[in-house]
């Protein structure tokens, strides 16, 4: 990959690294496993996310919107997977399921931005503000799933003028259609660059050489 | 006046109704009091809030970001306000001042949007979302301040094709001549509507009749 | 389908229907002639559209940036198919490929919404102002491509609040499986509506009998 | 003044700087011009611009919506502004009024953004956009008028993460007391710097030397 990246103006966005969805016991991971273990989901992220930090690249956590009590109740619309989490409790407030991952979880001085309700960290939150206020110009994205919140945050940085990397092996879905989808249908329309972990972490090292 | 709004699609937005602001003792309170005892702030925002539960109308609460140790350090440039508040602390997450005043605290089923950061309650936060999940069409602008928040968020509200009301005398400025700024000079060419506490709450009566 | 439509509240969000893309002659209709002929593209969009005129559903033109000399050579990072577009022209301004297909050309007080950059209608354009200046909350979208403009105009139109209808066969896409991803995979995530023109024309036929 | 540009990442942004507001015979020259020869508007303009060509500051022109036979009329609710327009035809496309100045005018590369419907120049186009495929994170605001549209686009430049700028002198105003509103009142709450534009040519030149 010749993508080079600046560590001052480059963050990797860490999409809804919950428990619910990462960990056993969570409600999602079943669903996710097989997908998960097939590209190596944990120790990608666990990679992609050590290397920003060594190398000097922001690392902002973009969470979806925690399950409460009453949530989409007075919607006129909510969306066929909000309709789902009413019933499911997905990343419910309070609990171990709505908590990041062990693994993943922010530093001191690392953006927490506003929880998301549907699919895109930028809509509806502080996302865009925050990677104005903090220099970058080049986000990366990694987390779940490829082809809901990974893909529509994608595709909204794109909007919005940043540039996107996608990362083949560091995101994961429920059927591998869906990553298909996510990396060889739609993300090559958007995406300035679409890689994988090995390749992105050599870009970060050999550009904070 | 002869403006009426249709209760199911109205919503009085109650922009930072803290304690700070608001309440003996506040941080902030000192600095507005006198416009805020000229223009009768408190009983008006009561009477409003009062009849828009009345006669159906929603009512949303925008809260400013409550300030939390670390804010804003790491940002760029941090805007004026936001500097002074790395001083004073306004509205400091857990402690009283960062409190809703008591008589303005939401009711069950009453929407509370993300907090946002500077002026305008849509700017970064999920208010526009929620407006249209609740139908809303028309806005009513009250709370603090009249040429900041207030000012920001109705002229968001106008750019992003909601119907804007100004209510002259539930609001506050530090000083007489930000009131007549917001009111006399520049909420006329953005803002549907600029009334009276009195005008407001009996069309409300009238449309609910 | 037991889906409704108020046509008070209803917009058609007819996107991209350049000469381009849907005439004999066009730049990127080759691509598109297999998928588009399978599915019966033109006879249906002639059918939503001329449904809605009928019933009283408001028709918004909403269409792609015609490419100018110079387009895209001062940015920073155009996406790849903004890159494809410097070889290519396509929609050129002041050519044929670039003008709307004659079947399907705005009526007088029909709203044409300003040319999006990239793949969302929404985006840097003034479509959401006008779909709130018009009264609407439900949008039905139909043109092209069923994978790019028109997902990414819904995955927008989801975030935005609005309630979000897909129609199978009045788009269409350069490979089945794009359209299988649009419909069957990435469609029932955000999507409160996937339907067919059949089933779309009765009910703007039922709402407004 | 002690703030300093970096011309790679600043732009001027030079709002509606049409012949009905800057010249002999412009439809609203009339009303500006007392306030325009106070602060020595055009002279300073001229001013600003070149010294922004000269050291490679960016010069973006951001216009105000020219005005169309049939604009807002099947809008449910225009602004006050926009309800004047529908009366006097402000801007005027095809006239000589909605043309630019002649001294404003762009140069072959130079930006020019979508035309905005209302006062702010983000609202509804591709401002930020362009900004940030051109790398932009400071902006200058000059231009027309001071309260109303520099004002709008200054609140929503911060809001959105940039950094601004007002300049005293390359703006005007109905009426002296909007201007105070402008640069004493309102101003200082949300920018990051109020200057002249001979403080601001010397900066420039300080970058560049």
């Amino acid at each position: 990959m010749s993508q080079t990246y600046d560590p001052r103006r480059t963050a990797v966005l860490l999409v809804d690294p919950y428990n619910d969805f990462l960990s056993d016991g969570g409600k999602i991971w079943p669903r996710l496993k097989p997908v998960a273990q097939e590209v190596g989901l944990l120790e990608h992220l666990r990679s992609v996310i050590a290397s920003a930090r060594e190398t000097g690249v922001q690392v902002m956590f973009v969470p979806h919107r925690r399950w409460e009590q009453g949530d989409y109740e007075t919607w006129d619309h909510p969306n066929p997977t909000q309709r789902a989490i009413m019933e499911r409790h997905s990343f419910a407030r309070g609990t171990w399921g709505g908590e990041f991952h062990p693994d993943f979880r922010p530093r001191p001085g690392e953006v927490v931005v506003q929880e998301h309700w549907a699919q895109s960290g930028f809509a509806n939150t502080d996302l865009d503000f925050q990677l104005k206020q903090h220099g970058i110009t080049h986000v990366v994205l990694v987390g779940l799933l490829a082809n809901t919140c990974i893909e529509s945050t994608g595709r909204y940085a794109m909007e919005l003028g940043y540039h996107v990397t996608l990362v083949r092996d560091a995101t994961a879905a429920f059927v591998p259609e869906m990553m298909h989808a996510a990396h060889e249908l739609n993300g090559p329309t958007y995406a300035h660059a679409i890689t994988t972990t090995g390749e992105l972490t050599a870009a970060f090292k050999g550009a904070h050489a």
